[in-house]
């Protein structure tokens, strides 16, 4: 069917909508504005695309209300849609069936229970009394250390370690790369030497999970690391020792998040930023990008550091002030009383 | 015996300290006060705790010589609780024992020497020439490089690359996905183009060293990259060419170190941030989280730079005023002049 | 001819430059300053070596024409010595040859097409209709997914993840433990859940990048992720779905370019710094280390935001007064009205 395309009619039937024009418009592919072709279904999820969506040759756009009349193409109006987009896109581009079974190459240890419908590529180590669920699939070169689960319909991409004992629920994503349950950095200095703290916590993982790829997520170091049902983690995050993180928040790339941090659920966090350990932020908070956040939150909302940009020279005049910066509000405080005294003698 | 448990005063006998309580007592695992139960050790290392003493059902706990009355229980008093805790940790959760022998899906080219009583994993490479010591333990699906040498009793977890020529002391943990040798970045323009600077050093890991999942070191230019002694690196850390680091040092997460810069001994640098290149760290510096390091550092200390986060808003409107900073100081400096200017007249 | 040494008149035959000193005299390695013997190729390419230049044993220097009398040794003085250092060490550091062939322990699926004169290494799986150029060398534990095309003499590290659809050009080196086209981070909220949006476009890699080690390329949404030939990017880089890299622009370790980014030709971007999404960056800009780019950028030139380290106490000091900077503003606003009302009543 999705080769021959998917008529309009049947999308709205399936996803909701209006449709307005040839409900028996077939599409093949969904697309930008800027590349589709005939065939293809496309979107307007915002106000500065409108141009290209003059010239785009797409079959159909999807809309949102008040783009109503944007367009005298065929189109779907909806509430969301980039959702609805999504939701097309994900219907016309179904997850390859997995085809079950264990490579021959991969080595299997003792007592580790592989559900028949579950899928191993080649290369594969599956530690001792590991679990692989139903509908699983694990590609080329993983490692699923002893006592490890991973859920059903979980899809681990090549070169992903998962280290003993840890616990992926299921329909989860891990992408190449992902280190789960390293060590935590613990440490204790001993007459000059850094003693290794033992760290015999797990990562417990919820079900509807993403990890991107060379993603760390370290084990706890007593009691266990955990990430909440549906939160999704981009690439090159690091998750430290007993963080835990709340159901359906979104973690963006290169952000570190120290130890025994609590991140409520809802919450969204840009990229590249860091959140400092042993502190606990409250639900539906967001984190802008490149910001450190270094003492709790309770408050819901959006929180931001960064330090703004500009040409090299003007950056230098003014960050030199900086280091000044006390002592210019030290001045001011100065010339206040002066000007008050000034005043006061004047009267 | 660790299974029954051990004795307090067994623990008592072997680590030191003063108990308080029956020795008879018998412990089999650590635990947090929080999730501790009957037959748990626990520990108070800091005054934040001390709600969780009091409802704890640990069996015994390590406390410092300030709060030995904190609790009735069974307890250890001693210098260094953490330290002790993790002594005792170690102890009744050692390593497990390495099974010597090589997998038979591993590949080793003429030349390795692999020690008799050294593990490789299944699928590894070792290339011509290699060397892998007493007691070492290379997990599965590494790759150590020709020449390369792996000392005794040291751990390679799942996944590692050691590339040519680095070298690894003994009694090392490198955890999965850490490549160590790859290229440094060397450049130089030339026409245009980026002519790519061989990279002929190595790299040279010294004895107890740790280094995180997914943390790369890069080979040195011409001369090598070398890791002192005791260092110990958590995951996602970038060390680039060239750069030395100091005995004892600890790096945290996702801080990057550029080309050629020397780190002391027992500097401490948190997570998140960076050191530019072709600088001088001396010993037992302290760099706080998520800090640029521009300039070499003569002197013992800690040193900052974070931005301080606030609700947006807020930040807006101050993050605005740095562009003008430089400007805000002249205006400062005018203020003064007209102040002493106007006081002049007054007198 | 290598290991007997290479004379110098041969070196100046080949690569240029004007020749001071015994022609005769032959070279076998290339070396820094510090550590050359006799036998060793040195270079000065910055003043502040001048003194290891006084003390150095190696048998011939490269210098500018700035420094032509800064020896008595045997030299070579040439425009840029740098770049005619590095010309000479790949003359006697040669790439190895690669030998053709196919490791046994490698998977490959039906429809492959394998160059006969590319090298696959052990353990590495090549999915069906993937294809391996001419002289391309893939070493151990690496996936090249279906329909994945590596060029010809293009180099790839131990375990690198390249997923289905991607490709790389001609001559590319890809270190260990990078990813190349995992799932971009695209997401969609749903009655409080995460909707996955497919990320269905692929990567494409030009000719002569360099990627460096445990460094993310996400694929395409939608359209393309592209990198443009000649782009050397560093370590631990992370570049979200649909970024356009211009040629020629280097990107140094640790650096987030978010998605849908544009960035120029010949720009140079130092590590640790992230660039938001949906930017511009125009051709010929440089990017400090650390910074974090917030709005397109139109004009060449260099950008930066750094905050300034200090000693911690210093630092506490002015970084408290950032919280207030807006209101500081509006204190020397008033105290110019101020001073301004004084000084109309004086005249």
């Amino acid at each position: 069917m999705i080769h021959q395309g998917i008529r309009l009619s049947d999308i709205v039937g399936r996803f909701g909508g209006e449709l307005l024009g040839d409900g028996e418009t077939r599409i093949c592919r969904v697309a930008t504005l800027a590349s589709a072709g005939s065939g293809d279904l496309s979107f307007l999820s915002s106000g500065k695309y409108r141009q290209q969506l003059e010239h785009s040759a797409a079959a159909c756009v999807i809309l949102g209300k008040k783009d109503r009349e944007a367009t005298s193409k065929p189109r779907i109006v909806c509430d969301n849609p980039y959702l609805y987009f999504a939701k097309v896109s994900a219907f016309l581009n179904p997850a390859p069936e997995v085809a079950p079974g264990i490579h021959p190459s991969t080595v299997v240890q003792e007592g580790a229970q592989i559900d028949p419908m579950a899928s191993i590529g080649p290369h594969c180590f599956v530690g001792r009394h590991a679990k692989v669920g139903r509908g699983a699939k694990i590609a080329a070169s993983c490692t699923i250390g002893e006592h490890a689960e991973i859920g059903d319909h979980t899809l681990v991409y090549p070169g992903v370690t998962i280290y003993d004992g840890c616990i992926l629920g299921k329909n989860c994503v891990v992408h190449s790369g992902a280190v789960i349950g390293a060590d935590g950095f613990g440490l204790a200095m001993d007459e000059g030497k850094w003693f290794k703290i033992p760290q015999i916590g797990k990562v417990l993982i919820g079900d509807d999970v993403e990890i991107g790829a060379n993603t760390t997520v370290d084990r706890g170091a007593l009691d266990d690391t955990v990430i909440g049902n549906g939160v999704k983690i981009d690439n090159q995050v690091q998750i430290a020792h007993n963080v835990v993180i709340g159901e359906h928040t979104a973690i963006a790339g290169c952000t570190g998040i120290a130890g025994s941090t609590k991140i409520g659920r809802y919450c969204k966090i840009g990229g590249s930023g860091m959140i400092l350990g042993h502190l606990n932020i409250t639900d539906h908070v967001d984190i802008s990008a490149g910001t450190m956040i270094t003492k709790s939150i309770d408050e819901p909302g959006t929180y931001t550091a960064i330090y703004p940009f500009a040409p090299h020279r003007e950056w230098l005049r003014n960050s030199a002030q900086l280091r000044h910066l006390n002592g210019l509000a030290e001045r001011v405080r100065q010339l206040e009383k002066e000007i008050e005294s000034l005043e006061r003698k004047k009267s």
